[in-house]
Parts: structure tokens; sequence; C-alpha cells
């Protein structure tokens, strides 16, 4: 465990440690057992088709090695898993693997398998122990603030629990293999963490945007952490979403809407919310704060690979349409998380549409 | 509201007021807005079809007039409407009729329907305002506590989650047409809670049983005020079943037993319970209570119009195999809620099997 970093959301009774290291899946056991996942009930590692075949075994073969009793499910990779009909599967594993109340649910994965494999964890029995081994960069989002959920037809995420884990494990090691498009992709809620909480962390994203890409383990291993802490920061001082969460949904107004009308395989979450996070600068400057605002947005996450024009064939329309659906605005008025400063946001509750509409025309013009 | 009744569970930021009395759904509306429930954003009733009849109507129309927007939803009377489909269904509905996360839900009915309504809130964006309006004199039991629930498949109860209601409503006037059957099996868990608990209690249901089973109101309203009192009184000592939480089960190890092998339709949970706790009795004073707990339990369950002997076809291999299957069983040690004198019992770790067969079979000749 040389050269690990840790930190702790605090959350009171609730908190946990977030590790982030090379190698450490092979400390699982030992990790597992300090953070009192029992060895007497057994647990259960729920992840995909593609993590299965890259990392399973060594995790079942880490943890069997130090007495934990294992069982493994494994769901379709993709956003469909993440179903009641899934939910009413992996429970019924649960039961034919004997889990009872003292056991612990494992996800191995990114968000998808994050937040099924929550939602099992929060309402088997209802409610048993839950750790995340995160596998992709933009699961340091989802790992941190204990949001789990399932989709129902009609709407994402609408189904679900705030069940936070006993740990989350990071193994540096597993990220090498991601796709660079979901490296890309990922890094941008990485910049988001910056962007809302930390104008110091934005510059060293700016300088540092090349080892990043190229997934040098120390500057990723920084970054991951960086941005676990921000969000840990934001989440121990409003853990149910109650006002100041909000502000973790910088560019996710218009990114949502983009993702919807775009469908969802066009872009990918991180490019979405980057488009957003340029969007809600320009907003932010049109609203008083320095241009500077816009132009280190824009900069940084071109640096990092990011998209920052808004695809010109994606109707206005049906993107302002989309937004009004989007669940950030509650009765009737427009809310957006806007920039004062880099490092700085405020959650701006009456944003007119007018203005939100020639933001989006600007961004079909943005150059890149 | 002269002579209701009115007492808290105190559970710190999650307290909440359980008001019992005649013609109490006529108050709804100012008793929902007493305790926060928004009329900027809709609500919705859950009721099954037997009660939607006989009480849906009047509480739309008094929350109507009250000034709360108002969506209902029906579902099948019975067991398996407890169901994650059941839940999808509702879900919809809900999203359909703009819940937000302001939004409240309404169980109108019995344990069923507080199940499952309660899971629907519980879930729905993960977690909104819920109410309880129980219509059954045995929801007192399933009113106080926060546990909600879907079954699955392979098991009852195993998906769902704590969560406290902002207010529970209890009208004494929907009980009045409760079929007999029903009274009398609502009213085991009533004695329950007296022999757990309170002594006092049981001699006063002992010479109340003509009134209970009369609904006369003021002795109806005591009952279910004391019992949801001691059941009160427990969860807020042990809100998620660490320890104390466990007496609560007190008969229901031998209960669930005979209501798995006699089938769901042979014994109502009451009647199960009602022998399951005169086998516990017995079992008291085979490990040295007094002999008075057996005599005074069977007395007071038996005025209640409850059976006390075990149905001589139920097979006794069949019931003891039910019941290590019961979630009560630790890591294979035979757990008991053992009564030591009237009003109070034990947590037994150590039974022995053996022990409770004797027991199971004794049951069978019992006297009537």
């Amino acid at each position: 465990m040389s050269g690990h970093r840790e930190l702790t959301v605090e959350l009171g009774e609730r908190s946990y440690p977030i590790y982030i290291g090379e190698g450490l899946l092979d400390e699982a056991g030992k990790l597992f057992e300090r953070h009192g996942i029992s060895k007497k009930s057994p647990l259960m590692i729920i992840t995909d088709e593609n993590i299965a075949g890259r990392h399973l075994a060594h995790l079942e073969s880490v943890l069997q090695t130090a007495g934990f009793a294992v069982t493994s499910a494994i769901i379709p990779a993709g956003e469909t898993s993440k179903s009641l009909r899934e939910l009413e599967r992996l429970t019924g594993i649960a039961l034919e693997s004997g889990l009872d109340r003292k056991s612990a649910i494992v996800a191995l994965g990114g968000g998808v398998v994050g937040d099924l494999a929550g939602f099992v964890a929060a309402s088997y029995m209802r409610g048993i122990k839950f750790v995340q081994v995160p596998t992709t960069i933009l699961a340091h989002d989802s790992s941190v603030g204990g949001k789990v959920a399932v989709n129902h037809p009609l709407a994402k995420n609408i189904i679900g629990a705030f069940h936070q884990p006993e740990l989350v494990l990071y193994d540096l090691l597993t990220l090498q293999t991601l796709p660079e498009r979901e490296v890309k992709a990922g890094l941008s809620e990485v910049v988001k963490h910056g962007l809302i909480w930390d104008a110091e962390f934005v510059t060293w994203c700016d300088e540092n945007a090349g080892k990043l890409l190229a997934l040098d383990a120390d500057a990723l291993g920084y970054a991951l952490y960086k941005g676990c802490s921000v969000k840990a920061a934001v989440v121990s001082k409003d853990e149910r979403e109650n006002d100041l969460r909000a502000i973790l949904n910088l560019g996710h107004t218009i990114g949502h809407a983009l993702e919807a009308v775009a469908g969802y395989n066009e872009l990918l979450h991180g490019e979405a919310i980057a488009i957003g996070m340029i969007g809600s600068a320009k907003l932010g400057v049109r609203l008083g704060a320095p241009e500077e605002v816009y132009h280190v947005t824009k900069r940084v996450l071109s640096r990092v690979g990011l998209p920052v024009r808004l695809p010109e064939h994606l109707d206005t329309d049906e993107i302002m349409r989309a937004m009004m659906h989007d669940k950030k605005f509650q009765e009737g008025t427009m809310v957006f998380i806007v920039p004062t400063a880099i490092g700085t946001v405020e959650i701006n509750k009456s944003v007119s549409a007018a203005l939100v509409r020639e933001i989006v025309e600007e961004l079909k013009q943005e150059a890149v």
C-alpha cells in the first residue's frame, strides 16, 4: 500500500474512507476486514460482463484467500441493467447464496454497477453493507455521496436510496484498460469538481492535462483524490441534497438535455456536461462573472480532450423542452448552477429561459 | 377532534405523531398541513380495491377541500400486490401525476397497502414524505416502526427500507366495517404488545375483551393507543433492529412457520402468532417462568376469540423445517423470544430444537 492516497467522507456515524492507489485490489482482504466486512456471512460481488473478464477472478481470489465467502453475479454492461428486473434477479441470487443481514454487497465496476449494486444493498433485508470498487474515472463521482438507484421506463434514477458504502477501494491499475474516449469523459467530472470549489485544482488540471490523458499514475491518483475530496466536502455539508449539494450539478441541466435529445449513444455523459459547463460559464459571464471564467473553463476542458461545441444538428426547441422536464426545475422556476469565478458557483433560481436559449444557440457556434 | 388520543414515536429528527380517534378522516386536511405536507406539490393516495369503495372518496374530498392536489392509485387487495411489479406501476403513476421531491405518499389501508406504499415513498426520487392512514386493527403494528417492503418470489419482505411516516392518522370509524375474523386477528398483536412490555395492559385486555370484540370505540381507541405506545417505546430504543426490537417477534417464530406450512389462507397472521404465543408461554414455563405466564396468555387470547391449538393436520417436521429457514435464526443458533413473566420477555439465543419440537407437539393437544 505504499504511495496510496486516503481520504474520509465525513458523515457522522456513516463516515467512510476512500483508498486510491496502484495495486489496491491486492489489499482488498485486509481493507475489507479493517472496515468491518464479515467473514462469517457470505458477500456478493456484482460486476458487469466487461469488467468480469478483466478483474473479477482477481478480486474473488484475493478475498477468498483472506477468508471471505464470496459469491459473484454478473450483469449485462450498460444503462439498461439499472432496472427493477435486474434488482429482482440479483436479490434472488443473494437469497440463494445465503446472504444475511450481516453480509455485504461489493460493486466492482463503473457507475451503472455502483448504482444498481448499491440499491440492491440498500434494499436487501432493508439494508446491508456495501463496498465500492470503482473501475472508471467517472465513477469517482458516483462513489462519493451514497446516491444509488435504478431507472423506471419513464425516468432515469427515479427509484433509489441514499446508502453510504463502508469503504471505497480505487485501484488505479483497473483504469489502465479504459478506452480513451471514456478517460476523457471521466475527466469531465474531475474538472467540474475543480470549477465549483477549488481554483488551484483547476490550474493544476490545466497544467497536467497531458499526464492525465496519458494515465500517469501519480497525476491520476492526485486528480481522483482531489475530485473525491471536493465531492466529499459538499456531501458532508448536505447529505440528502437539500440545498448546497445542487452545486454538483454544474453543467448538468444543459448536459442532461443534450443526452436526452442526442440519444444516449451520440454523447457520453461526461461529454454532454463538458458542453453544459461551457454553457454555464457563458451564462456566468452574462450575469456578471469575469470573462476569465469562460476562457479558463473552455481551455481546461479542451486540453483534457472534451468537446466544447454543441452539435449543430440538435434542435434548440427540443433541448429547451428537455430542460423544462429536468428535475432540477422546481415549481416552474428555472434553476441554474452559475459560476461567479473559477472555483466558485452560485445557485441561481431565476435564470430566464430566453437567456438560456441564447446560450444554447451560441454553443452551436463555439470555436473549437 | 374531541376525545382523540395522541402519542409520539420518539426517533430524534424522525419523530412523528399518531392520532387515534373517531372521525379523524374529517380532520385529515388540518393534520396534514400541521405536519408539513405540501399543498404545492401533488400527493398520491395508495389504497386497495376493497378500501377504495369505502373510504377513498371521503379522504380525497377532505384533502381537496383543504387545498391539496390529490392523485389516487388503487392496487389489488392481498399480499401479491407487495411486488416490484406493483412498485414500478405505482412509480409510473407518480411520475405521470407530477409527484416531485416535496410530494407525499398516503397509505390508506391495512398492512399490505402500508408496506407497499411505504416502499414507494422510500424509493421515489430516493425518498419522499409518507403518511399512514391505517384501516385495520392489525395495521397499528405496521404503522409504527418504519419497516416497509415488498416481497420477492423467494421470500417475503426481503426488498425494503426503514422509512418513517410524517404522521399516522387512525380513524376508528374505518374499523367498524372490519370482518369479525380480522378484528380478532388484529387483536393478537395488541395483546402481544401487552405480553412483552406491560402486565397491567394484559389485565385490562383480559377484562375488556368483550368490549374490544364489540368494537366499542373507547376501548378500541385505548387498546390501539397502548399497542402503539409499546411498539413506539421499543422502536425508539432500537430503530434498525439491532437487538431489543427482536422482542416484537414474540410468537412469530412458530407463527411464521405455521403460516408457511398451513398456506397463507388457512391461518391469518394474527391467528398464527396467537398459537405461537401460547407456544412461547409454554417454552417460558419450561425454562423457569411461573405457570401463570401460560394460563394468563392462553386465557386472554381465548377471550379475544383467537385459536390456541395448533391444527393437528400440520406436519411437525415441516413446521420445524420452516422455522429453521426463518430469518430470526442467525448463524445456526435457534433464537426465541421467551416470556419470563406476564409483561416481560427475554431474547434466548440457545433454545434447543428438541424442546421446540416437544412444544409444537403439545400445541396440537392444547385444550380449547
